[in-house]
């Protein structure tokens, strides 16, 4: 048998559950706070939802489930992979999202203002070293096509990371219609617009001169890429700074946005127009945002405007926009900070074994103030005491076997 | 696109997921109250880990996945489903459990007292309308043979499910190895105890006719027959009354562990010696209990011993025995009847398009006692006001251009 967890799935220890449970207990308070509610979608959906869902490179990290009996059995005779499975697991919160809307949307208000904090799986490479089963943290608005919208999210987002001890933060906002008039205002084909779009996404990794490689090697002119980069590169750029090719509507609602968003953070983390955001997936149809934080290893929170996307289900318009904390990351930063918090006091009830109806009865008393343990009382008590200290316990309890109970004070040194 | 969920999976509205939020809540405190600490595990386990569980029928109901990439492709040459896959989903949470154990038992006290609330899945067949997805509440001693294990347990899970509202059930508890003995007492080949235990575990459904016929129908004789139903069928009967077969050990410990649940129950429940108690897993060694309970339509929680399973693991014996509370019949019923029970409470706050800067900023200084929902604000108020109401706001904020605010209670006449 296998003991380590399959690859890229994680284990984790108690005091690792406790801080995971009290942070995203903290993000949900917060989000509930602010008048959003919580549901829950399944993490298995069908296959043909997921692969239409327009998820980007997401769509090749898909987990695919085997049908099953005679089903697969038939599939089987096809030698065909796509035969043979039926529902896979999901990559993202969005997607089921989009569906449960659509599924129920006759019960639900309008806007619709909700609350995901679920499992995420995708098939990541096991060489780069990233979890294959990880936590995202949802908040959407479905059903407003308001631009109030956007500044509640990006609002309430940055209040829950500050809530749980992320600061020093950076809200990057961009339009992908913006970015697009950009590209082909500097002469590129229309219909090349995604492509250049998915190099000047890797200007944080490659740097200006990779991506103009990139982009060379794509067959592009030098005279276009010069053209974007005049803009892109250019400092103090603002989207009242691109009115020569962009329309005035989406400058003045991205504006707006970005203004009312930096009076709402109080100076307490910065509002950045970024018109190389570009986000990978292929569903966002206008704002787009994200979260950087050095100190927690770069983006830790992503979002945009999907305006189309429930259109796909239920043939019907209906705006939507949400934002997206990824937990791992703030998780394994906190873990490793001194961000542990304070949880309910802990004591362990020692008592003979055979004993137990005594110790139980003792220990309801004290549930009050502690968390009690029951463990049964060893011959070396001293020693027994000295591993309890260690363990954490604040307390011992020392029940003897006529129900007498002495306490011990377990104060760390 | 399939606007459902898959087949037996779940979409839980805001009101559901508040409602099982909430029980799950109080399941976990009443736990950690009691000294048990929470684990996570991955849902999804290496394919091997899970097919050599000894799950019993649970193993014909895993949800397999495939494998990917190059993998994938060298497998479909084989046209062996088995090939096929490397993972599959965990049907129950005691595999992970045992697995996780081996994994980190350096870094785990002994013995580990440990509670996992989390989804299970299973592919029962659709038409039984049972749900694939689906959460179990566990919690487990790791490394010790003390019976008073047994009773914590009991007197533990008794302790949640009395905390969430479910009341007049009934702890059944029985020894594997008991009901073996009688078997072989009537006759029995003792190879032939595991199918002779599956029939009697059909006697709530089948009745005793029914278990006699398939019992007749696999070839045994009458007298055999008559033999065993002579003691299991027996009014009265306790673990001491079967003294003429099964050995004194055993009687004790099972008389001991019933004698103390039953003081510890206070009377809020029953607990009851049931020798045709059988469960399904193989993987449990002696003790096994269940509660029923007939309002919430039978079995809620489920449980025994399973000393062998980690030996597979580590090849060394650590004794082990684990409780688990099924949450989805708990949960629909508490839906049905009114134990919603009281949650924060909340208010809308109706504020103009555009001024959402001031809507935030006002909502903010309600946080402190209520969930504020920003809306925009209608022309017609009085209608809106209406269906705020008819939502469940219990107030009303309303917030003119110039920052004033008038409060409006919404109390349901």
């Amino acid at each position: 048998m296998r003991v380590t967890p399959a690859e890229g799935m994680n284990d984790f220890l108690p005091e690792e559950t406790e801080l995971r449970d009290r942070l995203i207990g903290d993000i949900v308070s917060t989000y509930r706070a602010n008048g959003f509610t919580k549901i829950t979608t399944p993490i298995v959906e069908s296959i043909e939802n997921l692969d239409n869902s327009d998820g980007g490179d997401n769509l090749k990290l898909i987990f695919r489930l085997m049908k099953r009996g005679k089903k697969l059995e038939d599939a089987l005779l096809s030698g065909s992979a796509r035969e043979m499975c039926d529902l896979g697991l999901r990559y993202d919160l969005t997607l089921p999202l989009v569906r449960y809307y659509a599924n129920n949307r006759a019960k639900l208000p309008s806007p619709f203002k909700c609350i995901q904090i679920d499992r995420v799986y995708r098939a990541e490479r096991p060489q780069k070293g990233r979890s294959r089963e990880f936590v995202q943290c949802d908040i959407d608005i479905i059903g407003s096509e308001s631009s109030d919208c956007e500044v509640e999210l990006i609002s309430v987002t940055a209040e829950a990371l500050l809530k749980i001890g992320v600061s020093e933060f950076t809200v990057r906002i961009n339009d992908r219609s913006i970015l697009r008039s950009v590209i082909e205002y500097a002469g590129f084909p229309p219909e090349d617009a995604d492509t250049v779009c998915v190099s000047v996404d890797k200007l944080d990794k490659l740097g200006e001169d990779g991506v103009r490689d990139e982009l060379c090697g794509k067959g592009y002119s030098e005279e276009k890429i010069d053209r974007l980069f005049e803009i892109v590169g250019g400092d103090g750029i603002t989207p009242q700074s691109l009115d020569f090719c962009c329309g005035k509507e989406t400058i003045d609602s991205l504006s707006d946005i970005i203004e009312k968003s930096k009076r709402l953070s109080g100076g307490k983390y910065d509002i950045k127009f970024d018109i190389t955001l570009v986000r990978g997936q292929g569903y966002y149809t206008g704002t787009i945002f994200e979260i950087d934080c050095p100190a927690f290893g770069g983006t830790v929170a992503g979002g945009g405007r999907y305006d189309r996307l429930i259109e796909r289900f239920i043939g019907e318009r209906v705006p939507a926009v949400g934002f997206s904390i990824g937990f791992e990351r703030i998780y394994f930063v906190s873990l490793a900070g001194k961000k542990r918090g304070v949880s309910r006091k802990k004591a362990a009830l020692l008592y003979e074994e055979g004993k137990v109806v005594d110790a139980v009865a003792y220990a309801r008393t004290l549930h009050g103030e502690y968390d009690v343990t029951l463990v049964i009382k060893k011959k070396k008590v001293g020693k027994q005491l000295g591993q309890l200290q260690g363990a954490g316990f604040d307390c011992a309890v020392l029940l003897d076997g006529d129900g007498q109970a002495e306490i011990r004070h377990l104060s760390e040194s």
